[in-house]
């Protein structure tokens, strides 16, 4: 029940009242998530980064994009993403739809231009029709923002009930003694002071280094975005949902261990230092937060070229 | 009846005794037909450059691999490829067994070691688990071998029924005018001397120029095995399977029309300039042999990384 309180119950669908979830949207969006012709050179999608079989995320410190350029962040997953309340670690796009803009035209990333993209979409006769079918009424729907507009759609989709979602809904008897015990120790240790409500994180931005200076972190954070003195080193505070299948660690991807994470933040976030049983009993609770295996997305198959579909450039 | 004798019929899945099919080999050959890790950057999997969702190929002329190489062949598709009669385009691997080592340790594709692989898988204890299922009896299931014989498995499930498939089966009414009209040509022009069998195709070497000189080739082929000099610019018959969501065409990925490959197969192979008339119809047939939609490989949810899982290198 205090759970209940902290946490809050977890929706089916992240709703957006300004590009509402249709089922033509989302299959459309779902195509376009899992397209590389979206990119410069047809072989980066957003699945490359956020592969749906590595719980979203790629398993990489940070990512690989356009010509094998290291990029400077660890990829977040995309599950859950369209819960919280900005998107990217510093929080510079505002919600999924204003997010999957980025990558596609970002020169390190999928590297194309707005341009590149509609003409390569309005080339694929079954792309213009799907366009139509998610927008309708509108003119000219093979656009750049609808291109975005219905991959968000498919990630407000992206939702993962878990164990502790069973347990939030009433089924005690779902967690082990050990895992409840680090429920207790997450909550009474202070963790829930940032990382709360339906994503466990994903509400605020938060200084990483709070108490005790993290003395790896190179990247200013949110201060990148605002200039503002007081934002360096500050971050969005991740979702905690499936943590224990997106290592590595931080902004930075430079903790590969679950339970050293923890530390890190008990010693920097609050100034404790956890002994090893409270942090294992933690990282027992953070495995509660794990996707039903069951989450598997049937993968879409993608129509072809046509032949005035502006070829691949590697 | 006379395209039965012709082509003959689509097996369910294409067996190999020394190799025998088995529900647990297949899901454990998924899970690594889908894996990253099984490359030294973490970064590349079999389905990077063999995407089901693109009818098994990636629609580029060349594929890239490990730090952006650029190879110097077109990726086939790994769709119906077990029923071939030897792999690769110029058959240097014997079967899809044999076939799934190379790309794993070539430094221009995944760029890892056997070593490695063994290291990556061994330290996952989903996947050591799940080779002792798909391999029961042996005593250290975890091998570069197996690991290969596996994803073979997984492949000879790949075989994909398409609207001739049923036309074969007696269904006549099934294909169009134009589409059996294309299909007398196929066979009057002479295309199924050496695009013949299950896989429309995949049964025989032939010289790539066998009547004409094609202009543009530089790939050796066959002689690259062979150092036999009657073996220069001999390849695989490709099959024509899937052929019309491939693009592009030949060894080296450079024609995307069909039309125009069509024409220049007529004239390289057999001496014969199509009409723009003959050309169509033939590609109207070659669409017949498109899998059906329905085709869709659920994909799997991937074990994590543990602490002791080799790093990525990128
Ligand atoms: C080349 C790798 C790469 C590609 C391709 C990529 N992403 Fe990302 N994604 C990242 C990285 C790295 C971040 C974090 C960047 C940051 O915060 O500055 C990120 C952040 C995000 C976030 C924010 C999540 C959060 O919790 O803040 C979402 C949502 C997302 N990506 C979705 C997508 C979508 C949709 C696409 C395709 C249109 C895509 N990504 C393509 C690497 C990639
Ligand atoms: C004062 C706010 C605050 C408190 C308290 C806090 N965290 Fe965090 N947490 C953050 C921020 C901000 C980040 C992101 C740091 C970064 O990588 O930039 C983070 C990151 C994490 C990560 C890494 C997530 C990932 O996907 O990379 C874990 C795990 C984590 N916190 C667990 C905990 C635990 C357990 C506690 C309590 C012991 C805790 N946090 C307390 C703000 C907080
Ligand atoms: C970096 C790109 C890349 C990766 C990764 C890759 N392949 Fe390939 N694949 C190719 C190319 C290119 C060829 C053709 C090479 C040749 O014929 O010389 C090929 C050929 C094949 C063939 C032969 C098909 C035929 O008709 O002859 C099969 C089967 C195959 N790959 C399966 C796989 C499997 C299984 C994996 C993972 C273990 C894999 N490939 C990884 C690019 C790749
Ligand atoms: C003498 C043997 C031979 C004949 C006859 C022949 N082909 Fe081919 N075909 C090949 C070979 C060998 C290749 C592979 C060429 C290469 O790319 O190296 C090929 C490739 C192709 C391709 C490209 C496949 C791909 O995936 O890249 C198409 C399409 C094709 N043939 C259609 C036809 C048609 C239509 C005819 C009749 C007009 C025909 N072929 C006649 C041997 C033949
Ligand atoms: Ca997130
Ligand atoms: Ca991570
Ligand atoms: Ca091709
Ligand atoms: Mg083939």
């Amino acid at each position: 029940d205090q759970a209940k309180q902290i946490f809050g119950v977890l929706p089916r669908i992240a709703e957006n009242p300004q590009n509402p979830v249709t089922p033509e949207k989302v299959a459309l969006g779902k195509s376009l998530y899992f397209e590389r012709r979206l990119s410069k050179s047809s072989s980066i999608s957003c699945s490359s980064c956020h592969d749906l079989g590595m719980a979203g995320a790629d398993g990489l410190s940070t990512s690989l994009g356009y010509r094998w350029q290291l990029g400077p962040r660890n990829a977040p997953s995309v599950l859950n993403a369209a819960l919280e309340f900005t998107q990217f670690w510093d929080g510079r796009a505002k919600d999924v739809e204003e997010q999957a803009k980025g990558p596609i035209v970002n020169p390190k990333e999928m590297a194309a231009t707005k341009e590149l993209v509609v003409q390569r979409l309005k080339s694929i006769p079954e792309y213009v029709d799907a366009f139509h079918k998610a927008f309708p009424g509108e003119k000219d729907p093979v656009s750049f923002d609808n291109t975005a507009n219905a991959i968000a759609a498919f990630e407000r989709t992206l939702l993962t009930p878990s164990r502790f979602d069973r347990f939030i809904a009433g089924n005690t008897a779902i967690l082990t003694e050990e895992e409840k015990q680090g429920l207790n120790t997450f909550v009474s240790v202070g963790c829930t002071t940032c990382h709360n409500g339906v994503d466990v994180g994903g509400g605020s931005f938060q200084k990483f280094g709070a108490i005790h200076k993290v003395d790896w972190l190179k990247d200013l954070g949110r201060y990148e975005v605002t200039k503002n003195e007081a934002d360096k080193y500050v971050f969005k505070v991740p979702s905690l949902r499936n943590v224990a299948l997106t290592a590595p660690y931080f902004n930075d991807g430079s903790v590969w261990s679950l339970e050293e994470a923890v530390k890190t933040m008990a010693y920097a976030q609050l100034g404790r230092t956890l002994t090893d049983a409270e942090a294992k009993r933690i990282v027992a609770f953070l495995h509660t937060l794990s996707a039903d295996p069951a989450l598997v997305v049937p993968p879409p198959v993608l129509p072809p070229s046509s032949l005035s579909t502006p070829k691949p450039m590697p």
